[in-house]
């Protein structure tokens, strides 16, 4: 049987630890499940670990073991969706709705033999398409799959929302559904900018560019795969049923909405490697080195330093911050003589489709952060996104200014 | 690569929940492990849920589902042992020892779909083989299998230990231990008999009356399939490194010690089903209809009430005891008029093998519990084991008494 034979529309819903971190929010994850049903569509639920389980874990392992084994580390976390999927699925049961729970090998689900940061090879549904034609709710660990060997795999971060994801795409769902603690993707930080609005629709450029310059409420990588795979995603609060945010392939709108959001990141360094040799290639070998070291690197500047000499600037974001070790060797690499480090930077990023395009916005930003004599230490721009390095002292101050300025006078 | 080409002995240890209920436990175990890995053996680990996880797991479940279904119950709890096997596995790597945790499907134990009662089938131990061949030592789920269309399965009561003896029986071990919260069998349960003594050999006909008539150490089932496949099993303290009791085929020893061990059983009813009538073929269908609900009856007493009808009185032990609905479904199957069950009733059970053959041995029992003004409700005798039903208050008075004039004597 595949997917298409279905006789109603799969709904993949996903729910995170957080809002199914007690017996009572997992009956209320099963209540909003039996709704969905009830509106004649086939539902998939796609489970975190419940609240601080997955922590939990590794803190015992750290107990045990100063190092422990990235296989032994997959089979231990994979235990907390097990539970979590076990309980949301007799919680089902409980209100009369019929569901089974399926690991992420009973789901299919295969991945490369990567250990904590496997990627999905490919999804074989058969077995949620039998059960959903049985007509009942499948309730699927996220966050696991196995390899070929039938190891047990973890995806890394992003896990269970690209689980949801891929078994969307694999089933060909009517959309994929991101119930979180927040009520959707906001025009800005609310935290930062009290006047931070809801945005109801973005596009996959969009979200995946927010996604990767520090919106914590979606990864990159399962916004990659929506958009891939064209599988509708809406991310949205999983105790409120509001419509939250849609992320789709073109956002349909009269008017061509520019800016949409300003978006911040304050795990970031600014990274300097100085009087580095001017030859071609250096900048690649940069690259490959940092790459090699599994570090995401975001801007890059060259300004020369003395004749025949530049220095190389860069900054790095995210998971993997660098290290005396890390920055040695780059040195070491690319021949520069020593190198500085600036922790106390961020970024601000101004998002919206076509930015770069639209006269007026580059110059705008310049003149609200100089009003707000906010000094801008490096800037870049895409089409999708204008990003400026300010300190972290002034990230807040310029959030708010850029966001009144830019966002609030829009209709968004 | 079959076991008999491994080029050492295979140990089989089970610890049971206790004995790695925290990351120190853990710590201990896995030394215990290297130091019988450093005898130049192969060494397989078969673990259950630490401490009280698989209860906190069963108490989530009751949260959410009044009646929460065999099979997700399955699902919810085989994680406990996932979470151990792969700390014990990490906290082994610790101590440079290389070590593999396997899931009970990975470790080729195959059940039938019998959910929380499932019956081992068979088990295919290719990949345990080939991990000890890589001189791993592998740490095994206890208690989990999967049927043959990978559900996941458990093995009910006395689960774990059956993982281990059936797994040792697999691979031709040398030896099965159980090692646990206890130094091994006694001559009598200590907390009633002060001067109970360690045993230190049993056949593994003793140990399985003494299992099946309230000895916790051991569940019966797993003495049952030790003896089928003449697996060596030692029942040892976790923690201590002593030699705890042996349990083989044939005790050798010089002098026939008769009376091996006084065990005691409160968890006992007495049911009396009243006036039935006396036809060909009732106990046989008492029998049966008591079997349909799962319970055990361990002695049986049919006598004349009045004309043509009889009183049959029965011993229920152990995990099921019987509810109103269920003597009311047996009286009115076996065509009695009322019954009375009586729950101040406990077992005195006197074990070793030839004990009914001994002349003096049932006339000692009878006369030290007459000194000790005890009423024997009850008594049966087998090969192996006499048993009184005595009142509940007399117990421990009567145990003691016994364990003075029957082992004390004796060089156990």
């Amino acid at each position: 049987m595949t997917p298409s034979e279905l006789n109603k529309p799969v709904v993949v819903l996903k729910f995170g630890g957080t809002s199914i971190a007690s017996p009572n929010l997992i009956r209320n994850a099963a209540q909003r499940i039996a709704r969905c049903r009830s509106e004649q569509k086939h539902v998939v639920c796609v489970v975190s670990a419940m609240g601080d389980t997955t922590d939990q874990l590794s803190s015992l392992a750290r107990e045990v073991s100063s190092n422990p084994s990235r296989r032994e580390m997959d089979v231990l976390l994979s235990a907390g969706e097990v539970q979590s999927m076990a309980l949301l699925s007799m919680a089902l049961t409980e209100l009369g709705v019929p569901a089974i729970s399926l690991t992420g090998q009973q789901g299919g689900i295969l991945t490369d033999d990567r250990h904590a940061d496997a990627r999905i090879l490919r999804i074989d549904p058969a077995r949620v398409v039998e059960s959903l034609h049985d007509d009942h709710v499948v309730v699927l660990a996220g966050f696991q799959g196995t390899d070929e060997q039938l190891e047990i795999t973890t995806l890394g971060r992003g896990g269970s929302d690209t689980s949801a994801v891929a078994m969307a795409a694999a089933l060909e769902a009517e959309r994929c559904e991101i119930l979180t603690d927040v009520a959707g993707v906001f025009t800005a930080d609310p935290r930062l900018v009290s006047s931070a609005k809801q945005i109801s629709t973005l596009s996959y450029d969009e979200m995946l560019e927010m996604a990767n310059l520090g919106a914590k409420v979606l990864h990159g990588r399962c916004v990659e795969l929506a958009r891939r795979f064209r599988v509708p995603l809406v991310v949205a609060s999983a105790t409120e049923e509001l419509p939250g945010t849609r992320i789709v392939r073109k956002v349909e709108s009269m008017e061509e909405v520019v800016v949409r959001a300003v978006t911040d990141d304050r795990d970031v360094q600014k990274v300097s490697i100085l009087s580095v040799p001017d030859k071609p290639g250096i900048a690649a070998r940069l690259f490959s080195v940092l790459g090699d070291q599994g570090i995401n690197v975001r801007l890059i500047v060259q300004a020369q330093s003395h004749e025949g000499h530049n220095d190389i600037t860069f900054i790095v974001s995210g998971e993997t911050l660098m290290e005396k070790s890390n920055l040695e060797a780059v040195v070491d690499q690319v021949g520069g003589t020593s190198w500085i480090v600036d922790d106390d930077v961020a970024l601000l990023n101004i998002v919206g489709e076509g930015i770069q395009r639209e006269p007026g916005v580059a110059g705008k930003i310049f003149s609200v952060l100089a009003e707000q004599q906010i000094n801008l230490d490096l800037i870049s721009s895409s089409n999708l996104v204008i990003t400026c390095v300010v300190k972290e002292k002034d990230l807040a101050r310029g959030a708010k200014a850029l966001h009144d300025a830019l966002i609030e006078t829009d209709n968004n």
